[in-house]
C-alpha cells in the first residue's frame, strides 16, 4: 500500500515513471497521522521537518550510496551528490542521492522523499531514539509505503520506480581500467597481458586520457590513430572499449560541441543569463543543461560520434557536477592570499590562506550561482535540483540511444545518481580507496543500492585511490565476482594494480574464472530480479526475517534465490566466521596440487561456523536441494 | 639471546639504557649470516637494505604506533614521526617511530633497528613473500633477538629497553578533555557535571586554550585568574588538571622563555647558525634543541612554573615537531600563487596553487633545514635524528622532575616517541577520529605499543576529529576502561562529547564505574608488567602460541594474567563472536531493573561463541580458577 503526499509545489523529478501513477494513492493533503512513529509537533510539517521515534530495537534500511553499514542507525546523512573521494565514516554525502528509507520497528514503513534538493536524515545521530528528516526546501512528494517486513516494502518501492536497466551480457564480464591508459599501445598491452596469461576479460575502460585535451567526444589522434580500426581490432579480440564521458564541456570557440551548445542555448546559465563557467579537467568549462529535453536530446546525440567508431559502452562521470573552481572565486582566493600575505602572516592568516584555497572545489556558493531551464520551461537555481543532474546526463544518453539504436544494447553507467536513474543505466560506487574498510563498505553499499533499484552496480575492485596490496586485490576480487559490474580501476599516481602485475597470476585467473563459470546463474538471477522488481543482492535479514541472529549481519549477502556469500573483508585472515540461517552446502572452488580447478561440496550446519578461506579459494553456500551448475572456464563472454 | 651489530658510525639514541649493555653481545662486524631468512645479495648491507623471505604462513609483529592490525604483513611502513590526523589505512607514518619487529616463520627472530632517521619496512607489500627493511642513512645498530616464540623475543626486548614509566595511581582514573576549554568556568562546569551526575573522574586536561597566546608555561590571566587557587580548588574536588605543553616557543622578545632560550643558545639553528623559525600555534616559533643536555635541563626546569602552582601532570604535544609552515616557504608559495594566477589559470596551475599551499605543513624540506647540537657536541641535521625529538622533549621533563622532585610522581605523556621513550612517560595514540575503524585500530595499536614498551597508553576515547555518536562513545569507552590511559578528548569544531551531553548518562556512569571497580586488578597488573618487563595487553597468539585459531584474532586481547577482553568494535551490533582458547568464566557487568549494578558469572566453553553484548553491558572473560574481586564504585581515586 503506497500513499503519496504533497507539500507545496514540488519539482517533478522523473523518479517515478508516469505509467506507474496507478500504483499509489495520491493525496493532495499531507495527513501526518498516517505516519507510524511520527512525533512532529508541527502537524503540517510545512517546514519539511519530520520527527519519528526509534525504539532501541528499531532498524533503518535504505539510502543507497552512503557510508557505513546496512542498518543506517547511528549517523546523519545529507543527500547532496558530492564528488568526494575521501569517503570515510565521517562523511555525510557521497555521489548519489537516494532518499528512500525503511524503518523496521513495532511497525514497518518506508518513506521516499522525492525532493531533488538537499535532504538530511538524522538517524539516531543527534538523539539515539529519534529519526529526523529535514528538507532544505520542503516542497516535495512523500511516498509512504506500508508492509509487514522491510523487504515487502522494498519490493513495492522497486515496482514503483520501474524496471532496472539491463546491460548487454558481455558487460557482466570483467573490465580492466586505469586513469592513465593514454594510448592504443597501453590498451593493447593490457589486453595482450590478459590474453597471454589467460585471465578472462571483456572490456578495457578508457579514462580521460583518451580525449583530445579532455574534450568530450574527441579521441586524441596522436596516441589513438584511426580509432575505428582500433575499436575493430579490439572487438576481434573480444574486447569492448568503454570510454568515459565527463559532464563539463571545454569552453573553446571552434570546438564543435561547445559551439553547437552555445548556439543552441544548451548550457547552464548564470544569474545574468550568460553561460555558466567553472573549471574541471579541460580547464574552463561549461555544463550542458540536462534538465530539459532539448539539451538532453542534443547531448545524447553526440555519443553517435563514438558509436559510429564501434563503441558500445560508456561511463558518464564528473556529473554531480564536480567543479574544481569557478574563475570568479579563484580570483577572490588569490586576492585573499595576496592581501593576507603582506608582511609576516600569522597563524590565523595561514589557516585563512589554506582554507580559501581548499574551499574552492565543489563549493555550495558555486552551486547556487547557476540555473537550469526545466522540462516545463521554468528556471530553477541549480542547488534546488542538484541531485538530478547526474541522472539526467545518463538519461540523455540512454533515451537518445534507445531512439537512435532501438535494437542495440549499450553498457552505460554513471557516477552521480538519483532515485530512478537505475532505469537508464548502472552506477559504480565512486572513487573509493584501496582500503580494507572500503571493501567492507562495498558489501553493505551493494545491498543498500539494490534496495534503491540499482542492480547494475559494483565498486572499483582493489580501490581507486591509494596503493593496493596483492592480498587486498585478491580478497576484493573474490567479492566482486558476485557483483554485476566488475572492474579493476585505479588512479594515476597510485600503485599499478592490473592482475598480471602480481606474482600470483594463477590465483587471479582462478578467481575471475569463477565469475565466468558462475555467469549463467548471475546473469539469470539479474534478469529475474529486474523483471520481478526484486533485489539481486540482499542482506540476510530480508530472507530470514524471523532469525534474530541475522539482524546485525552485514558482511554476508544473499545472491539470487539460492546462494549466500560471505566474503573475507579483513587483512591477514585465514578464514572467517560465517553464520548460516539454515543447513547449506558449502561450495569451495579451489585448485588441486597440479593447479587444476576443483569444486568441493560439503554440508555445513545452520549456526556459526568457522570457515577456512585461504587467499586461493572462493567459498560460498548453496541452499540445500537447489542446483547450481558451473559452466566451463571462458576467457570472454562474446 | 641478543646480538648487536653495527654499520658505520651510528648516532647514539638512548633507546637502550647504558646499564643494559650486558644484555647483548656486541659485534663490531655485521654478520649477515646470523639473520634467519636473509636474502640480501649485498652481504655487507652497507646500503642499509635488508631483504628477508617470508613464507605464506609467516607473521610479523611490532612497529608500535602504526595503522592496520597486529600482524603487520601486507603493508609498507615508513617511520618518520608525522603529525597527520588523517591516519587511514593508506598512511605509512604516524606520530611514533618504533623500529622493532618480530618475524614468526620457520624460525622466530626479532629485529630492532636503532636508527633515528627514516626507516622503511616493506612487509610483503611490494612482494607478498619479501620483507625489506631500508634505512635512509644506513649507519645504525641492529639488534637481532632469537627466541622460540614471538613473546619470548618481546620479553627480551622489553628487558633490553628498560623499565616502563609508572604514573601516579590517580592517572589510572578517567580524564576529560577537549580542545576548547578556555576558561576556569569551562573546567568547573565539566567537573560539576561529572560530580552531579556521579560520573567518576580524576582529571581534566587543558588543551592549548589555557595559555596566554599559546606561549608555553603561561596561563591566560583573563580566563584563569589566580591559577594556583584554581588548581587547589580542583584538587579539593579530587581533580588533577593536566595542561598541554607544546614543543614550539613563540618567537617574541620580552617573553621570558624565548629570551632565556635565545641567550642560552638552547634553540635549534638553521644552516647559517641563526635560530630556526617555523610557525605553529603561536605563529612564528622557535624550537628547543632537546638533543643536548643543557637545552633539556633548561626546558625541563621550566615546568616548575606550573608545578609551583600545584600542577602534577603534563601532556607534551606537537613534538614530532609539527611545523605549520616556515616563513621562507610560505613566501615562496604565495609568490607562486601570484605568478600562476596572472590571467586565467588553467587546471594545471590550479593544482599547482593548491599543491603549493597544501605542501607547506610538515615538509621534508623544512626538516632538512635545521640543526641540532647533540650530547656529544656534534652538529646533526634534523632529518637525521627526526625521530628522537619528541622522546627527548619528554625526557627533558622527566629527568628534571626526577632531579628536582625526587619524591613526587608526575603524570607525563607525549605524542611523538621513539623506542626508549616509554621509560620517561606514556604516549597517547595521537589525533584519531570518531570512526569505528579507529576504535578497532585502537585495539591493535594498544597491543603493538605494548610490544614496544609503551604500557601507559590509550587512544582518545570517542575520537578526536570528526563527530562522535553516542553508541560509538559507549563502545569505545567499554574498551578504554581496560587501557591504562583513559581520556575522552575531542577537537574544537566537532560534536561535543562529554558523557553528560548524551541521554544515557546511566550507561556512561556504569561503564566508567567498572574501570574504578577493576582498578586494583588493572593497577596491580600494570605494576607487575612494568617490574617484570612484560606486556600488559597482549594478542591471544602470545599466550596461546599453539592454538592455530588465535593466529589471526586481532580484536581480542589478554589483559594481565587472567582476563581476556573482546570489545565490540562495529556499529549496530547486538553482540559479537568471541573465540575462547580455553573454557573461561564470562563476567557480565550489567544493571538490574532498578538500575543497580549486577555482576553475572557463567562458564563459557572453549571455541567460538556468540555473545550478546547490549550497549549497556561490559563483558569480559576470566581464566578458570583465578579470582577477580571488583572493588566498590568510586567517583575518584585519590
Amino acid at each position: 500500500m503506497i500513499n503519496r503526499f504533497k507539500t507545496g509545489l514540488p519539482i517533478e523529478t522523473a523518479a517515478i515513471p508516469s505509467e506507474n501513477r496507478g500504483l499509489y494513492k495520491d493525496n493532495t493533503v499531507l495527513d501526518i497521522n498516517a505516519f507510524p512513529n511520527i512525533m512532529s509537533t508541527n502537524k503540517e510539517c510545512i517546514d519539511g521537518l519530520y520527527k519519528f521515534s526509534l525504539s532501541d530495537k528499531a532498524m533503518v534500511f535504505g539510502l543507497g550510496e552512503t557510508v557505513r553499514g546496512i542498518n543506517k542507525k547511528g549517523w546523519i546523512y545529507e543527500s547532496f551528490c558530492a564528488d568526494d573521494p575521501n569517503h570515510q565514516e565521517g562523511k555525510r554525502s557521497l555521489y548519489g542521492a537516494h532518499h528512500f528509507i525503511v524503518i523496521k520497528d513495532d511497525k514497518c514503513f518506508g518513506l521516499f522523499i522525492d525532493n531533488p534538493g538537499r535532504v538530511t536524515f538524522d538517524i539516531g545521530y543527534t538523539d539515539r531514539d529519534r529519526l529526523v528528516i529535514k528538507s532544505e526546501n520542503p516542497e516535495q512528494y512523500i511516498y509512504l509505503i506500508d508492509g509487514n517486513e522491510p523487504y515487502d516494502i522494498i519490493k513495492q518501492f522497486l515496482r514503483l520506480i520501474g524496471k532496472a536497466y539491463i546491460p548487454p551480457k558481455w558487460a557482466f564480464g570483467f573490465g580492466q581500467s586505469r586513469w592513465g591508459y593514454n594510448s592504443a599501445e597501453n590498451v593493447r598491452e593490457v589486453v595482450r597481458q590478459h590474453r597471454e596469461n589467460h585471465i578472462p576479460i571483456d572490456m578495457v575502460y578508457m579514462d580521460i586520457d583518451y580525449m583530445e585535451g579532455f574534450r568530450d567526444f574527441t579521441v586524441r589522434e596522436d596516441n589513438f590513430p584511426d580509432f575505428s580500426a582500433f575499436v575493430r581490432e579490439m572487438h576481434e579480440q573480444h574486447i569492448h572499449l568503454v570510454p568515459i564521458i565527463d559532464a563539463g564541456i571545454k569552453e573553446e570557440a571552434g570546438y564543435d560541441i561547445y559551439d553547437e551548445g552555445e548556439e543552441g542555448g544548451f548550457f547552464c546559465k548564470d544569474a545574468d543569463g550568460n553561460t555558466f563557467v567553472a573549471a574541471v579537467w579541460p580547464g574552463r568549462s561549461v555544463f550542458p543543461d540536462f534538465m530539459n529535453k532539448e539539451s538532453r536530446d542534443w547531448f545524447g546525440s553526440k555519443y553517435k560520434k563514438l558509436i559510429d567508431a564501434g563503441i558500445d559502452g560508456f561511463w558518464n562521470d564528473m556529473n554531480e557536477p564536480a567543479l574544481f573552481y569557478t574563475p570568479i572565486r579563484l580570483k577572490k582566493a588569490v586576492d585573499k592570499v595576496n592581501g593576507l600575505s603582506k608582511g609576516n602572516p600569522g597563524i590565523d592568516s595561514f589557516f585563512e590562506i589554506s582554507g580559501s584555497v581548499n574551499s574552492l572545489q565543489n563549493s555550495l556558493e558555486d552551486y547556487e550561482s547557476f540555473y537550469h531551464k526545466m522540462d516545463d520551461g521554468s528556471v530553477v537555481r541549480h542547488d534546488r535540483v542538484h541531485n538530478l543532474y547526474g541522472m539526467n546526463m545518463t538519461r540523455a544518453a540512454a533515451e537518445k540511444m534507445k531512439e537512435d539504436y532501438p535494437d542495440k544494447e549499450f553498457l552505460l553507467f554513471s557516477r552521480a545518481s538519483y532515485i530512478g536513474a537505475h532505469r537508464y543505466g548502472g552506477i559504480w560506487q565512486g572513487d573509493n580507496k584501496s582500503w580494507w574498510s572500503h571493501l567492507k563498505m562495498n558489501v553493505a553499499m551493494t545491498a543498500n543500492l539494490n534496495m534503491c533499484g540499482f542492480l547494475f552496480t559494483g565498486a572499483d575492485t582493489g580501490g581507486f585511490g591509494d596503493d593496493v596490496t596483492e592480498d587486498l586485490l585478491i580478497r576484493w576480487l573474490s567479492f566482486s565476482i558476485f557483483t554485476p559490474l566488475m572492474r579493476n580501476h585505479s588512479a594515476t599516481g597510485t600503485r599499478e594494480q592490473e592482475f598480471y602485475r602480481f606474482k600470483d597470476t594463477d590465483t587471479f585467473r582462478h578467481i575471475i574464472g569463477i565469475r565466468y563459470r558462475l555467469l549463467p546463474y548471475i546473469y539469470e538471477s539479474y534478469l529475474h530480479a529486474a523483471e520481478n522488481y526484486e533485489m539481486l543482492l540482499r542482506p540476510l535479514v530480508f530472507d530470514y526475517p524471523y532469525d534474530e541472529r541475522v539482524l546485525d549481519i552485514e558482511d554476508e549477502l544473499m545472491l539470487g534465490d539460492r546462494i549466500l556469500i560471505a566474503p573475507v573483508v579483513e587483512q591477514n585472515k585465514n578464514g572467517r566466521m560465517v553464520y548460516l540461517p539454515e543447513d547449506m552446502i558449502m561450495v569451495r572452488l579451489t585448485r588441486d596440487a597440479e593447479g587444476r580447478f576443483l569444486e568441493e561440496r560439503s554440508e555445513v550446519l545452520a549456526g556459526d561456523n568457522y570457515i577456512n578461506v585461504p587467499l586461493s579459494d572462493v567459498v560460498f553456500f548453496l541452499k540445500k536441494g537447489m542446483t547450481l551448475e558451473l559452466s566451463e572456464f571462458k576467457e570472454y563472454i562474446d
